[in-house]
């Protein structure tokens, strides 16, 4: 497969930040965004419209998204939970929405206080009203494991896509693993099955965490399963603040390196893609991951001596 | 391949302690490898008769092999450079040798201080002198990348193990990512590409370093290229004092995560496992890797609050 081009989204921003508990002042963020587009991001999951009392931290989602919009070649997504955050965020101008449901009970009520079924009405509504020429994703959380209930059977993530993608075959669809327990057999076993039954979806995404440090090993199996969009997030940005040890999406920068030593291209210029991960490392309340940075540095202060 | 088995072959007493600066006590040393034989190991790197001045962390490299040898059912091996090191071990009552040589003539030069084809002459003296019974494992450093002369290339590999397998065509040959920076494609590569070459190797291995975070895809990748026995190091313990960032070898308790999640067997207790991890990573001077224990240790956090 080599020569082949993969697709990195960049959810650094929302995935990464939203994980940030002091605020990161705006023009930061802004500045951050602008470093990663000129470090060759041209895909980036931007901001989330969400309850400002629940993630303090997206209260400036109109700002940012505006920011990443003005960017020539950039597409920025937006994060939305429901029909009234969506009608925020495309009064923001968004051009490309992230819609996200959970396949446990569970985890979408302790995501967005609401039932798959509620959820899922949401969408329906959303697919129903969105403008012309604005894209949609949607992000199947708990695609493989849900923290409240434990291991997802492969069938309730295959009768969850088939309601999705009943409702909009048209949108790109993302399984995620939001725990990081999957490993890379049940993932190139859901991406293989979806394909077998849901023929008509044009373009599948994965969005690993590499909590466990399955999150490369995942991205091949996803990639030798056919999949050639991948969420990741600069510096492995991400975590919890409550939970010690846990860590975030796996890091662009290693999934960078895995694919460019396949002989794949993603369009991001390595060394300025770290410079900004030694940035947002630096931002009070990271918490980072991955290791092609950390070993990037190590080898350029060992070779320096 | 699920219901296949896998073998972790703990190299973490030999690739591991090695990398530890302070002289760790051979009574903990045997306490440590008692721990990993209870949590299920039953292949080892338990140590390497070299210099003791070069490596004074092995200096008790004849009372930690005749301890590992007493316990029953553990295949215990020994890293050997030299036919006087050979000999030295086999005196202890080696039973497994390791003999190691690098395809780049830099790494050979730096680790044995020799030309490749000295070392060669030394490996096929020791297969001369090898007492029936003593199995064999050869271990090919730098197979995709050598620290001073940068990429290895996979014809510059093969005639190495066209040499090496044409010395002891029934040893075990382990190619190493002794950076870590090889990726998925060529190791998937190398080993298909061998096992064309070299159809009278009966058993292949790999050798991993996560320092690059590549360690599980690589081990993945191998796996679907036919390698069924792969070293780890518990707690990832590895890394170099004189390089910050760098890490050892792939976790063993992170393969062990991909392989059971893969529904492949290998003889191991996971609990059991973390538990001597979380010993080792308190040793002083230990720097130590991989994502599973931390993310096994948060959760443990988590629930119990």
């Amino acid at each position: 497969m080599a020569g082949d081009a993969v697709t990195l989204v960049e959810v650094g921003p929302r995935d990464g930040f939203q994980s940030v508990g002091p605020f990161i002042p705006t023009a930061r963020k802004l500045e951050l965004i602008r470093a990663l587009y000129a470090a060759g991001v041209r895909r980036m999951e931007a901001t989330s419209f969400v309850s400002n009392s629940a993630v303090p931290q997206m209260a400036d989602a109109a700002e940012v998204l505006s920011f990443a919009n003005s960017l020539p070649g950039l597409d920025a997504a937006a994060l939305v939970p429901t029909v009234r955050q969506a009608e925020r965020a495309l009064a923001a101008g968004a051009r490309h929405l992230v819609f996200v449901v959970s396949v446990s009970e569970a985890h979408n009520q302790s995501n967005v206080r609401r039932s798959c079924a509620e959820s899922l009405e949401e969408y329906a509504r959303i697919v129903g009203l969105l403008p012309v020429g604005v894209k949609l994703r949607l992000s199947l959380s708990t695609s493989f494991d849900c923290p409240y209930d434990g291991p997802v059977a492969e069938a309730a993530t295959l009768a969850m896509l088939r309601r999705v993608v009943g409702i909009a075959p048209g949108a790109e669809i993302a399984p995620a693993d939001t725990t990081g327990r999957a490993t890379p057999g049940q993932v190139a076993g859901l991406f293989r099955e979806a394909a077998v039954q849901l023929p008509q979806v044009q373009r599948w995404a994965f969005h690993a965490h590499d909590t466990y440090g399955m999150g490369a090993a995942n991205c091949l199996a996803a990639w030798n399963a056919g999949v050639q969009v991948f969420d990741a997030s600069v510096s492995g940005l991400g975590g919890c603040p409550f939970a010690p040890g846990a860590t975030g999406n796996v890091a662009t920068e290693d999934l960078f390196w895995m694919f460019a030593g396949m002989g794949v291209a993603s369009g991001i210029d390595l060394s300025a893609l770290v410079a900004v991960a030694d940035d947002i490392a630096k931002l009070p309340g990271a918490q980072t991951g991955g290791r092609v940075r950390d070993a990037l540095n190590a080898r350029a202060c060992l070779l320096a001596t």
